[in-house]
């Protein structure tokens, strides 16, 4: 990857833009862990997120792994203000279910005009945390 | 795409299967057109489902381009009970404003093993419609 | 779609840009419609682009489907120089037979900065066409 | 992921299965690695799968790619004989060239109906490797 400057800041940057998603609230989403390159996002499976069995919904598992992708692009850029979503795909490997979802998103590469995101969704039981979805795509920064 | 026995009831199965996804009701999405490998799902880019920038979250449109695309697919399945995203991907093609979204599905390929569906995501405003996403992915049946 | 300035001399620009990738001269690609925003590229399943089973390798299918689509992008650009696939994903629906495998790709969104395009290979068998691959991807401006 | 149990003889069918892919042979591509779950091919950037630039054509960065990934699922099934790439995701991270191209393709869900795979292609220099794509798909098991 090529060095991009840090910035100080970028962990109050993505809180502020975070608060602003009204969706993340709804869905009951909270900013866990905030590093250059690196953001976690968790949420529980909560009874007004469900598919029809029962489960945590895909759109919440989508959800969590585009925000912690794209927080951990945004947290390597200074300038613009903010980044979007292009393009994302999510391959979802089993039930999401257990105590809390864990979204783990990471830079893969970080370019001026686009950024390529990986993020991972884990399940978490008992302690105990097993993969439900893998999601790669590509980020831009966009300026108000 | 080859001949898939059609059945009766597939609308009240699907009916009955989106009354159970609690999400749906929690983003405001409703179901507006039923046929054999074709469903439409619509929900309104309201407050408590925004991005940072005011405009509708993308887990808004992948919610509903995805479920339009599963439903699509269940349309043609008497057996089994539901279908399940194996992979999604969107493309977002503009952001996510206006009166309503609106998400149609179709069945591109029904394969025993595999469904592959498409689903197109506009806004609606002043009743003029604009493309804002694609959605190409995989569904597979599941037996509960 | 906005409104891309078209130009003059598209199809010379991706005339010449094809005939510099021995890539398509290896597969026996060939170039067989060009109109803005619109390409068509055939290749014969011949014997030296199999896979194990004797159909033409799922490479072939992604490679004339990407040029199609890359092509299609180039077409509405007279400057920069050319495009680049910035990610690409493809749904295989069928084996890939028949006397000859044609790619039609299309612009779904021109933008500056990313286009979005689509590209559907067909394999054609006694002059009948049947869907073997959905590509969906973006593509970005680039200059030498 | 879950136990899936080894078999003996599993590099010698990818070896078999790999022979019989002309194309892999007309794109100059070697097996170099098999382990369960892993496998490794790589290829040269040579002229003849060249792209318009001189840099060695996304398709045989895919190829490779998804070839490493559909081999990785097969050293996890005895039977059945095949597996085909239901769908694959690639983002193209920088230009394909150097001494060689290497594809490293893993398991990352080992399923009955479904494998999720992912693949990293790199290109090496004088000894150095550089990431140049990322593969994200599905396998399918298939009985000839």
């Amino acid at each position: 990857m090529p060095a991009i400057p840090r910035f100080d800041g970028y962990a109050e940057k993505i809180r502020a833009s975070f608060a602003k998603q009204t969706m993340m609230g709804t869905l009951g989403a909270e900013l866990i862990e905030i590093a250059p390159g690196h953001v976690v996002i968790a949420a529980r499976p909560a009874p007004h997120v469900q598919q029809q069995h029962g489960f945590a919904h895909a759109a919440l598992t989508f959800a969590i792994g585009d925000s912690a992708a794209g927080y951990a692009a945004l947290s390597l850029m200074e300038q613009p203000d903010e980044v979007l979503t292009a393009e994302m795909k999510i391959n979802l490997l089993a039930p999401a279910a257990g105590d809390r979802l864990i979204a783990t998103g990471n830079v893969v590469r970080a370019g001026r005009r686009l950024m390529v995101v990986q993020a991972k969704v884990e399940a978490e039981t008992d302690g105990d945390r097993a993969d439900i979805a893998l999601l790669q795509g590509t980020m831009i920064p966009v300026t108000e």
